[in-house]
């Protein structure tokens, strides 16, 4: 084991806020006081922003209650960006770190900032800086290399499969006047977070009906075809529509092209295929279909939060500077699990290079064979990431009572 | 008090589901049980509609557990539908109703319910037929008039200050990316939903930081200064609409008229306005927005149900029993506050005529003078609505570090 080196430690929060990416950041803070060889606890404010501006806040100063509410605390308390850093920012972010004495770096964040996590901590090394570096991974989108699954992931599957099953009661109820509703969920390039929806299905016949992930190419022809087909059988359909989905071509399906704008990292700013497909339905099937998009809510939504995924995401925070503590850097800690039931998941370590800028796709074994749902590998997958069962409700038997009367004309 | 009627109970449910209608039906059986005197208790299946199609279930068959847990499940475990009701549609009514020897009609529903409700009781009474017709309120709308508010409300009020809480936590934690979003409530007529959101601040600077409902003409300039005057201030901006805004002319703001259809009640169909105006947004102020709908999820959420609203919908179940068997008729329960602080809430009794196809109105007084927010007096009317506080979060002192180098170039 190398050294313990002898100064401070700058916590930093990237990209979407989360639900659990707090406990992240208590499980940093609780595991650096703990060890007691850390100097400062500095958090940066807006992540590698609030580093460029030397934004710094003093992270032991806070009250201990308040460090430890983190775990219920949704978003990121530290403020987080969406940056891309330019050749001369990573020489500014080093004159920071030693301007302040910095000798542990923990980023919390997806792909893009562990690439910026990973260029930072090659620098110093160019540069001889004594720096530790390790990424936290934490994204909604689950698709980062190597860890079995992200911080993040489990509660928002919990939200949306809570929020599909509630919303899918709303349609078998209301048939009668609107039967086909579109769910649009976030997942930015891959089908992760709409796959989960399968886990608030509640029989053969709950919601949702259909699930379609950008890891399959979309055509409206087929898509139709499968509403009308669980429309003729059941009379209603509930759809998960991700925002990623892209058609044949691997153009984005939506009405207009105008809607779609780029972000920093010249990522396409996505929305608008749930209304698009509800507004399909109307137009090509005759039936009348609303779409819903819970949107920025379902990634921080604490009262759906996965009891799994806030622990795993403080035990990540405490591996990051167990980690650093005992030599290693320019890694991120991953979620390694050793067994499904029961699950079982220890924390393990993969270099930052093998998950920078890198996506992991939803597997082909996790779809089905009609491209239009998940298979049952996934839900066995995804399911313990939820933190236990959905709420469970009640279902009439609905015993009929005899008709007297002949039918109404 | 008039002779208790021999015959049968017959239950509906009717218009858009909620998160405590099913409570209502478990209170009116549960008092139907207890009460001892009523024959058979009929569910019809989807509303009205199951009458005339004589689909009737025997609820007396279902196990006591499962009418329990009708109290814990959202959305109408009877089903639903809108279906206004042709003249021969009435008479046959009366013939369904004969032949299963009905002599208490109990409909849970909003104004298009009640309007029903009570053409059903004067028809009964015209053809001199024995009927007790009771209606029971139901709508997240809260729009019927002479009830202090309607079982529902208090419940997607809880949903959408938790969601408008959390998703503003997440543009707190953004802003540097995301500055400006839009939050589309539900609300057909009437700003009582969107209103509810104001629940949610947190602070002078949390979210929502503008709040626009139908009881306003909604205008875009003035919309757009108000954006520009909070981002000036914040760097962020987390507005809350009412689908249903219209502008000074009475139309509905939207991008498109084509989106509009109407529904068999001649209400139009809404859609669409968060986007537009999330678009008006980055055109007009080149600033960065986005929308979030969570559409019908917010109306069925029972992870945020309001123990308030939960417990007031069984316990106008139970009144509309009592009510009825007690001799009243073609009246609907009411909930009449006798005391806000203790919070103190009884039911009462009013004639169905005179709430059927009414709407009642965000007051003036619940509104601010700029028309962009709600009042103090809205808060305390709405506050003890929702069934206790909101969670709590943790809010960091963010003590600064003192800064070493020259600023950023």
């Amino acid at each position: 084991m190398r050294e313990t080196l002898p100064g401070n430690l700058l916590i930093a929060q990237s990209g979407g806020p989360t639900a659990v990416i707090n406990s992240s950041v208590c499980g940093i803070i609780d595991q650096a006081k703990q060890q007691g060889k850390i100097g400062s606890i500095y958090g940066a404010v807006n992540g590698i922003l609030g580093v460029l501006n030397e934004e710094l806040v003093d992270l032991r100063q806070e009250d201990p209650s308040t460090i430890s509410m983190l775990r219920k605390t949704p978003s990121a308390a530290l403020g987080s960006c969406r940056y891309k850093l330019s050749k001369d920012d990573y020489t500014r972010l080093l004159e920071v770190f030693a301007a302040h004495n910095i000798s542990y770096f923990l980023c919390a964040g997806g792909n893009d900032s562990m690439d910026t996590a990973h260029k930072v901590a090659q620098l110093a090394s160019e540069r001889k800086y004594s720096l530790r570096v390790i990424g936290v991974p934490k994204t909604v989108d689950n698709d980062l290399m190597v860890t079995d699954h992200c911080p993040g992931y489990g509660s928002v599957a919990r939200f949306n499969a809570i929020a599909v099953r509630d919303s899918g009661l709303d349609t078998e109820a209301i048939y009668t006047a609107d039967q086909v509703k579109i769910i649009e969920t976030m997942g930015r390039d891959t089908g992760w977070i709409t796959a989960s929806t399968a886990l608030g299905k509640d029989g053969a016949d709950g919601a949702p009906h259909l699930i379609y992930i950008p890891e399959r190419p979309f055509g409206a022809a087929s898509f139709l075809a499968d509403v009308k087909s669980i429309h003729d059988r059941l009379g209603r359909v509930v759809v998960c529509v991700c925002e990623g989905l892209k058609d044949e071509k691997g153009e984005f399906v939506k009405a207009s092209s105008k809607q779609i704008d780029t972000d920093k990292f010249g990522h396409a700013q996505l929305g608008g295929v749930g209304d698009y497909l509800a507004n399909l339905v109307s137009e090509k099937l005759k039936i009348k279909a609303r779409c819903d998009k819970p949107g920025t809510i379902q990634r921080v939504s604490m009262i759906c939060a996965s009891q799994v995924d806030l622990d795993e995401a403080y035990r990540v925070g405490q591996a990051a500077i167990s980690q650093a503590v005992g030599g290693e850097s320019d890694k991120m800690v991953t979620l390694a699990r050793s067994s499904n039931d029961p699950y079982k998941c220890e924390t393990g370590l993969v270099e930052l290079e093998k998950v920078a800028l890198k996506t992991k796709k939803v597997p082909i074994e996790f779809i089905n064979n009609e491209s239009n749902f998940v298979s049952e590998q996934f839900l066995d997958y995804a399911r313990p990431l939820i933190g236990g069962p959905l709420p469970e409700y009640a279902h009439l038997k609905r015993k009929r009572v005899e008709r007297r009367l002949p039918a109404r004309a």
